[in-house]
């Protein structure tokens, strides 16, 4: 199973600080770009794999879904989704996604946000939600861009010149990555976009949408200090279609 | 146009000293992996694009297919690749890429090695090709990795520690690149994984592979020198069919 460190106490308070955890996906400096792969929502069944704080089951129901359920491992997230909402259409669920167990054919979006990069067993997720999805149903994810997680130091170096690098090394080989992200000893599972790719096809999903996320002009505007995401992707969006 | 830097003549000696100019597939590396992209051959009619000396010409010819034309833009390489065969099912004809010109439905398979990155009018291409395939056609290609073509300093570095690493920047800055690669000034077109996916999609391809090539265990045994291109990878190779 996919380690549990959001009910690890420390690193759960330090995730409850960050921007996205506090003001939502006004936060989340790639939510645009990620939600412009979503489909209408209207009436439709959506499955949030890594629901998190439910942020996105909440603005799925508003956009007018006719059910959301949330999925999430950690008994503090779940705790904190629920205490949000009270609409009927949303439901949350505990489950490791590593075993992830759904009824087939009864989803028409399954989503996740950042979290498929904590699982271990990938290729049996994938296959799980394409069961679970109706026939030309949507699978929209985000995950940590491989450059990324690749190295053995992920922190920004400078060149001789002081411009940022990004010492990348491993790409390569896949494997865990141990960081020390908010808490110490933070379990990552490093997959190149080839791999991404090559277990949705061998899934059974046909490819919609790849895309390595860097911050717009209009965004740098307000964060000039996004301005080094575009040296190396920090986030690698993908939207899939069960065929 | 794409800039015809194999009709420079200092530019065209150091590339016909290359391993994989001498002695031809068995010196490129990446070539098994993107040859077990391309379907069987026997009976197929296909295109090369920056065909070169001719090598994959010759081998789908040898594979048995019914026909094969060779497309460069460079005079040097038309005329090495006419002198190495006789074989009446092979053709060569000079053409810009950037401006690629192809009958119809012509053509089963369409491949190009490490030729796409030259271009400045992807686009434009693809769609030619995607229009010169039959329907169920595939379409194989191999281009320098954006990983690689990405930097401002295109070489490896050593981390404090001593290790190998590869100084990216600028990833998500599309473009062209000038490098000093066998010869000075010449110009690559960086783009970035997500545009190559997003043109083969957009121009009406399926994806079937992406590959970001590195070493085999088998190769590394022959090649130890090559243990470095898992730090980084330098091929990207994918596979598509029109639908």
């Amino acid at each position: 199973m996919a380690q549990n460190i959001y009910d690890d106490p420390a690193f759960f308070a330090a995730y409850a600080g960050l921007p996205r955890s506090v003001v939502g996906l006004d936060g989340a400096a790639e939510w645009p770009m990620l939600r412009s792969l979503l489909p209408d929502l209207v009436g439709r069944r959506m499955v949030d794999l890594g629901c998190g704080f439910g942020w996105y089951c909440r603005w799925a129901a508003e956009a007018g879904a006719a059910s959301v359920l949330g999925i999430d491992l950690s008994t503090n997230m779940l705790e904190r989704a629920r205490g949000t909402t009270d609409d009927e259409r949303i439901t949350y669920e505990q489950q490791d996604l590593d075993a992830l167990d759904l009824p087939a054919a009864t989803f028409d979006v399954a989503f996740s946000s950042l979290t498929l990069h904590y699982l271990v067993h990938l290729d049996a997720v994938l296959t799980a939600v394409h069961r679970a999805l109706v026939p030309g149903g949507a699978f929209v994810c985000s995950v940590e861009h491989p450059i990324f997680t690749a190295p053995t130091s992920p922190a920004f170096a400078s060149a001789a010149d002081g411009h940022p690098i990004w010492p990348l090394d491993a790409y390569s080989l896949e494997g865990p990555r141990t960081t020390d992200w908010l808490a110490p000893g933070v379990v990552k599972h490093h997959r190149t976009i080839g791999t991404y790719v090559s277990l949705l096809v061998a899934a059974g999903y046909t490819i919609a949408s790849l895309i390595e996320w860097s911050p717009s002009d209009e965004q740098l505007v307000d964060h000039p200090e996004w301005t080094v995401e575009r040296d190396r992707p920090p986030f690698l969006l993908l939207a899939a279609r069960r065929h």
